[in-house]
This record gives C-alpha cells, structure tokens and sequence, in this order.
C-alpha cells in the first residue's frame, strides 16, 4: 500500500469558514483529536497573523503527538526586505514547529498586480524563505498559491516559482487550487508534469467552488501527488476546502492507499462530529462517510434491498466509517424497515407476530394524522415499546398554562406556569422565555430535575417547524422536530398538532422520556 | 457550443431525501420554476407508486411549458408478468406524459440476488417494457440502475441490458451510480466504452456517497455523454444526488457546453433558493455558485486583494449565476439591485437619492435580523413606503394577551384578548382559536372589521415557519411567511421573532395593513 499524508488545515484554511472562530483551548482540543485520528500533519495557525496563535504554539509544545507533526504556516519574506528582518518570518520561527509551510505565488498576475513587484523579486522571496527555514532545520512545505492559474496564465514562471522552492531545499511542493475553478482534467494533466519534472514530493490542495475539490485531490494522487491538503468536514472560506472526512475512507478503503493507522478508520464519523461540534456548527448530515443521512434508507424498494443485502444501495459498510445505517420510517417504508426498528426492542418479535400488525396498524394511523417518523426514529421507537409493554410513563401532566403579553415585560413575553405528577408527587413551577415553546420548555425541566437529575445533561439542540396543509394558514397542521443530547447520543424527536405549542410540547415529552427510558434501559 | 440535455429528478429522486416530502402544489410550483430557469426534462414522479402522484399528472398537463418535457419514472415490468397486464406500465401511460424513464437492472448480482429471477428474464423485461412505450410513440429513457457496479461484477451482462434497451428503440442510455461509490477514472473509461459502441444519446445519473458526484457528470460529459441527470441543491437519498446547480455553471461558463439559455444564468441561485425554501429546507449557504457564502470573503487579504481585482480570489463573477459577493468583514450591498423596488413606489427615486441610500441602509439592518424579501415583497414594500413617507399605520396595537390552556376546553386550548385604537377609538374583542397565532389572527381581524370592513375579503392561504439557527433550539430566532388573498392579488408578509407567536404578529400586521393600504392606494 502507498502512503499518502494527510495534511489537515482545519485550524487554518478551515478557520477561514462564515461563522467559525476557534479559542486557543478550541485548538488544543481539535489537534488532540486529529492526532489520536492518524493526521500525519496538523496546519494549526498563522503566527504572525494572530496573536492568540502565538498563545497556542506555546500551549501545543506541551501535547505528546502519536502521529501528527504540527505546521506553522506563513508568507513568503515581504517584497524588499531581507528575510532575517522580517516580522513574519520570525514569529513562524518563534513557533517553534517541526514543520513550517510557507506560502508564495505563482500567478504572474498576482505577483505583478496584487504584490506589485518583479516576478524575479517574486522568486528570491520564495528560495530566501525556504532557504531560511532548511538552514533552521525544519521540514518545509512549499504552498503554490493559485498554482494551477498560473500555470494557465504563464507556465514558464509558474514551473519557475516551483523550481526556486525546490533550490532552496523545500521537501514538498504542494499545488493549490486557491480559487477551485480547476478542473479534473487539468489537475491530471499539470500536476503529472510537476511530479515528473522534479522528483520530490508533490501535495494537493483545493477548494471546492467548483464542487470538484474531492475529485480533483483523488486525481492529483493518481498523478502522483502523495500530500492532500485539506480541512475535517470541508470547513473553509465560501465553498469550503477539499473534505478529508471523503478523502481518507475514498483513498484508503477504496483505492488502496495508506493514509491513517487501519483501526483508526471508525474514529471518522465521531471525529467529524466532534470537531462540528466544537465549531459549533451543524454538523452536514448529507456528508459522504460521516453524516446521518449518508446510510439512511427511504424507498420501500432500496430499504427492502438493502435489508436482503447491504451492498444493494451501499458502496462501503458504514461500521467502517464509525457510521450507522437507518431505514427512514415512511409512507413507502416497507415492512422490513419497520421489523428492524421493532426488533432492536425485542428481538424475539418476527413478522408474523400480532404485534408486528398492530405496531404497522399504528403507524399508519399516525402517518395519517402527519407524523413522519424518517429522522424522528425515537418517537416511533416510544411508540413501538409501548404497544410492546416495554414503556412507562415517567411523568403524568397535570396542567400547563402559558400566558403570552404584548407589550411584554424587559422583552420575555410567556410565562408557563406547569404541575406535573411523578409517583404520586405533585410538582408546581413556572418559567419565563422567548415565546411559549421555550417558557414550557423550561418550565418542564425545572419540575423534573428533582426527580431526574439526569435531565441536567440533556440539552436540545435543533428545533424545526413545518407546516403541513399550509392552505389552512394559521389553523393548519405542524409537525415539529425536536433535536436533543447528552453528549453521548443524539435522538430527535416529533409531535403534530393544529396547534404549535401543542405539537412542540408532544416533542419535548417524546425527548426527555426517550432519555429516561434509554438511562433506566427499561 | 454542443448542447447538454438537462434531466431534472428533484421532484422523484430529490423527494427521496430525509426530510422532503412535496405536496402536489409544491411540485406544480416546481414545474413551473424549473421550466422558466430552461430544463430540458423534468422527471416529475412514478405514477405507479404514489396515489399523489397521479393527481400531480392530471393536473400538470394544463401548464403551459416553454422548454421542458415532463418526464413520468418507472421500472420495467415485473417477472414473468406480460407487460400489457403490468399495474405499473398502466399506471405510466395514464400519467401521459411526452417521455417516459424506465429503470431496469444491469448488476446481475441485483437481478439473481434481489429480484431473484434469470439474466435472460431481466434482458426481456427491459426489451418489452420499452419496445411498449416506444409503440405507444413516447420518447424512452432507459436508466441502467447500478450500470458501473454491474459492469465492473458481469461486464458482458451490463452491455446486454442496454443493448436490449437500444434493440426495443430506447432514445437515451443513461448510466446509473445508484449507490455512487464509482470513481471517476472508471466513469471515464466505462461511458467512452458505451459512447462508442451505441451510438445513440447516452446521459449520466450519479449520487453524491463519495463525493464526487459532479465530477463524475462532468467528467462523463466530456467521455461523451449528453444528458445529465441531477436535481437542484443536490436533493436525494443518503449524500445526495449530483447537484445540478453546480454542473449547470461548470458545463456552461468553463467548458463551452449549452444546458440552458444563455440569458437565464442569472436565474440560477434565485431558482435553487426558491426550491429550497419550497422543499422548506436550510438551503446550503456553502454549496457552490448558489450559497450566500459562495462569494463571502472573510481574510483580510483576501478581501483586499479581490477589492482590486476580482479575478484574485474568485472563480466566476458572482453576477453571472444572480449571486453577489460579500465582504464579512465589511458588509457592502448591491445598489441598483433594490432600485427598481423603490421606484415601484415612487418613480422619482434615483440611485442617488438620499432615500435610497437609508432605504439600503434599513434592509442590510433587516437582514441582520434574520429578514429576507426574497419571495415577501410586500413587507420590504411596506418598509420602503414607511421611509419615502407613503405609509401610516391603520391601526395601533395597544396589547394583546394570549392564553394557553392544557388541558383544552373542548379541544380549544388558547384564547386571545386584543385591544386596538383607530383614529382615538379603541376596540377590544376576543376570540379562541387552534393554537396562539390562530386565537390571535381570529381576534386581529374581529377587532378591524368594525373599522375596515374590507378585511372580510382577505384570508390567509399559506403559513410558512423557518428556523434560523436551529442549534439555540426552543430559543431560536423563527421567520414566518403567510401568504395572503383578497381573491384579487396574493401577497406574502414576513416576520422574524425569537418567539413564534411574536413573528407570526409581524407578519399578520404586515398582511392586513399592506390589504389595506393597497385598497386606498395612499
């Protein structure tokens, strides 16, 4: 099997992303987890561009690495000045890595009309500052910026700017695709002639605005590139950068290539998930390898197909990957998707049993009156149990009132008042928020805590409405979603009503009893 | 410029994603969408499997297309069944459509393993279902379901299938990934081979599990194929289908290939959100050409550098596919973009018009907010007539209270006490309703009629709630559509609120007053 390194830029290119912002701390968790993954190399910031990076490159000293060597990652000396002097330069030194990447140009017309110089200029930047760092001892990666646009625009000077890296001593020559315009065919073609021309290692690294970054970083192997460049999930600036979340299981399961230790490849999707979560964004379930849609089943057809043999609609085994295949449950969901949800409760149940008819009767019922239960799995598992005798209600609900006012009082305008029942307990509280969902919801857990203290670790973390019928307009039917967690799983659940509160408050029943029974493995 | 059949399959392999579900009117409206924007083919749903269905093909034979064909899916006919007797065949020829898709197996492994019957059986149930539609003067496609997997496992047997298909007089081989685990150098290899050998059209349908799905369509174009089948936002089971708003723009402005007309381009990212926003799905904000972070430049250098040239950091000019680019830092909105809006209202109005300048200003406030106008006119109306002094309220709020009861009485469980003023007189009424906003909306127009009888005409005909940020959960910021009639005119109002009831007044204000305001023409 041939190597390929795997270069993550996450904590870089991929901080660059609409609505990402990591802490020191937030970078220290993420290096852990990429290293514990099998990253050969970890880009983790630009010293000289962020003083909290600084902060960071003293802190990340102190982690022992298994796997992955940390980059720091810089410009080319500026234009004019000598490279010991210059600021930049120095702070890539301060940070004190095994690796530095330097970046440089190799677009004839960004150097002549963004830089403003001399492509000759350009040139000694790039050996002055590679040569620097060689003479330092480090491991330097030479980061082509617009590498492929330049060879487009004048291939003399950009093969030029690759050659006064490989002089000065650089140890790999990585191509970047800094705009992702660039097409299959062309990656293919230049990056081919690069490997052959210099005999040293070539990397990767590419942008998805084209929707190829994936493609185009499997052609460049191919090409004989043996460094792909990118970021856990895609995260990067507009489209994203190359996604290694596809990249590792598509070079390493699929074509035969090493890039992390072979047990490691499970840790993908918690990983992906994981450093979602710590950028606190939602995390794209439509993702190849490590989403929650990326093995869900939803025609009756495929689903009874895959369940007679996986590789019908499956191009790996999502175990692999550390993912789990779902059969949504639905209108064309066939009888076999629902066995398999009823036989992870009770696995002595067939499909001749009685309770196998009563438990589709139901669903129908339900679907009927709007339920859908593809993506809310956990409700339809508390349905399921309780026809199976496996359920008790934790709770009973007494009575709720929620009072909204328009002016409203320092901008909280519902209050919900809540009695509720446990074991003969009686429970009266009352909570205030943003609208009568997130009064109710409050209010809920603040009666229950006390007899499930449990409830604490549990937050919601999605919300969704869709109205069905919409015709009727405000009398019409919605079906809420609700997304909760424990930090160890994730379930959603759904209600539907005429009335949203209503609807919303079957949902946050469905949630926290869903976690009661899964604690109390009822 | 060689021309690219688009074949469009959101309304039958998009509604297959976790979580859409299209109501008839919603995939009337996307016919319409599809075939403005200059679709060749609009694959609209298999009859045979959904009662909806059906009701969908009655009632888009009265559309009027100007480019696309409609297109009804189905399998061939069953084992051993003639195909005259198929339930299925029937059903297609009732939808009565100009072309008709047929899917039939080509992975021998599919047609021992899961059909369960012979290669031969397979080759004829292929030959007759297609030789049938072609009698019946349809124009045929034949979707060879797991094409690459199947020539990869039996190659023999794969070129059968489609020479059966080409042998009944199938218009167009297209080539399936189902389960989109192929690579593009076999996708390259494997449709030259076909190309070669038919002769005839050959299309390509690819999913997205590897994520490579728009490269393989791109890269089977360029083996030889001409129809691409896709969907908008690449909407469909598991990762996807290939996104068709990607390979639209990579075909038609880098490669020289005709998929729609020309002037239409700039209909590509109002389409894709429209469709999203039907589908009532987060539209993808990073998915390329069509996000709003498609073109958001975030580095300061990066910023700067596509300030003076904006070829540095892009790969298209935004304008071209109707998106714009925007500065994260430093937020800069399109001008003349909202001019003609303004002038609507008032004629007088040029872009240098100091009105026009606090009107841009109030809407990049707005969309801070979580506002947005495409498709809820009539409120950014209402905001531009309340700067250019055309507007006065008709009615002041002085309170409302909400009260929600559980249990219900009677299967009412809120109701709604409102107090208005209209020049010096108050009214206060109540009215109870199926949930808050019902209560409210019901009490609003009581109140009103004594003032405005006019409000009698108009209803409420849709409802829409969107979750902004869903990862706060019961405390996120919602938005609220309700499209209004008054059998005359339909309008769309928005309102964005933390709270739900509070968004849905918005709106509700903003649909009374914009009737009204409309009927005295102030």
């Amino acid at each position: 099997m041939k190597q390929v390194y795997i270069y993550d830029s996450t904590l870089r290119d991929g901080a660059q992303a609409q609505g990402i912002s990591f802490t020191v701390m937030d970078k220290l968790k993420i290096v852990e987890a990429l290293d514990d993954f099998g990253i050969s190399y970890i880009e983790a910031g630009n010293p000289g561009s962020n003083p909290k990076d600084l902060e960071f490159f003293e802190n990340v000293k102190k982690i022992k690495l298994k796997h992955a060597k940390i980059a720091a990652f810089g410009s080319t000396r500026r234009v004019n000045v000598s490279v010991e002097e210059d600021a930049n330069v120095k702070s890539l030194l301060v940070a004190d890595t095994p690796a530095v990447t330097i970046f440089g140009k190799s677009w004839d017309f960004q150097v002549l009309d963004i830089l403003k110089t001399t492509l000759d200029e350009n040139l000694r930047m790039i050996y002055d500052t590679i040569a620097f760092f060689k003479k330092h001892n480090k491991e330097v990666i030479f980061d082509a910026e617009h590498f492929f646009d330049g060879y487009k625009s004048n291939r003399e000077f950009a093969i030029k700017s690759l050659q006064a890296a490989y002089d000065a001593g650089a140890d790999c020559l990585c191509l970047c695709d800094t705009n992702g315009g660039t097409f299959p065919s062309d990656i293919q073609r230049i990056t081919s002639e690069v490997v052959n021309k210099f005999g040293i290692a070539v990397g990767i690294h590419t942008h998805n605005d084209n929707g190829m970054a994936v493609a185009n970083s499997i052609i460049a192997v191919e090409a004989g590139a043996v460094q792909v460049q990118g970021t856990i999930n895609g995260f990067g600036e507009r489209c994203g950068n190359a996604n290694l979340c596809t990249i590792i299981p598509n070079l390493q399961l699929k074509m035969d290539y090493s890039c992390i230790p072979e047990e490691n490849m499970a840790k993908l999707t918690p990983t992906a998930r994981y450093i979602s979560e710590i950028a606190n964004v939602i995390h794209d379930e439509r993702s190849p390898y490590v989403g929650k849609s990326t093995f869900a089943h939803k025609a009756g057809m495929h689903a009874d197909a895959v369940l007679k043999n996986t590789v019908a609609y499956e191009h790996i085994d999502p175990k692999l990957v550390g993912n789990k295949r779902t059969f949504l449950m639905s209108e064309v969901a066939g009888r076999s998707a629902v066995l398999h949800m009823i036989r992870a409760v009770d696995s002595s149940i067939t499909k001749d049993s009685p309770q196998t008819a009563l438990i589709l009767e139901r669903l129908k019922e339900l679907e009927h009156e709007g339920y859908q239960y593809e993506g809310a799995e956990s409700s339809f598992e508390l349905e399921v149990r309780k026809i199976l005798g496996k359920y008790h209600h934790f709770f009973k609900l007494r009575e709720f009132k929620v009072i909204i006012n328009e002016p409203s009082l320092e901008g909280i305008n519902s209050s919900a008042m809540i009695k509720i029942e446990v074991d003969g307990q009686e429970e009266i509280t009352a909570a205030d928020g943003d609208g009568p969902v997130n009064a109710l919801d409050k209010a809920v857990r603040k009666a229950l805590e006390r007899f499930y203290p449990q409830i604490k670790e549990m937050k919601l973390t999605d919300y969704k409405v869709r109205v069905l019928d919409s015709s009727s307009a405000t009398a019409a039917k919605v079906r809420v979603l609700i997304e909760s967690t424990d930090g160890r799983e994730v379930w959603t659940t759904i209600g539907v009503s005429t009335d949203i509160v209503d609807a919303s408050w079957k949902a946050l029943v469905d949630s926290i009893e869903y976690k009661l029974i899964k604690d109390t493995h009822c």
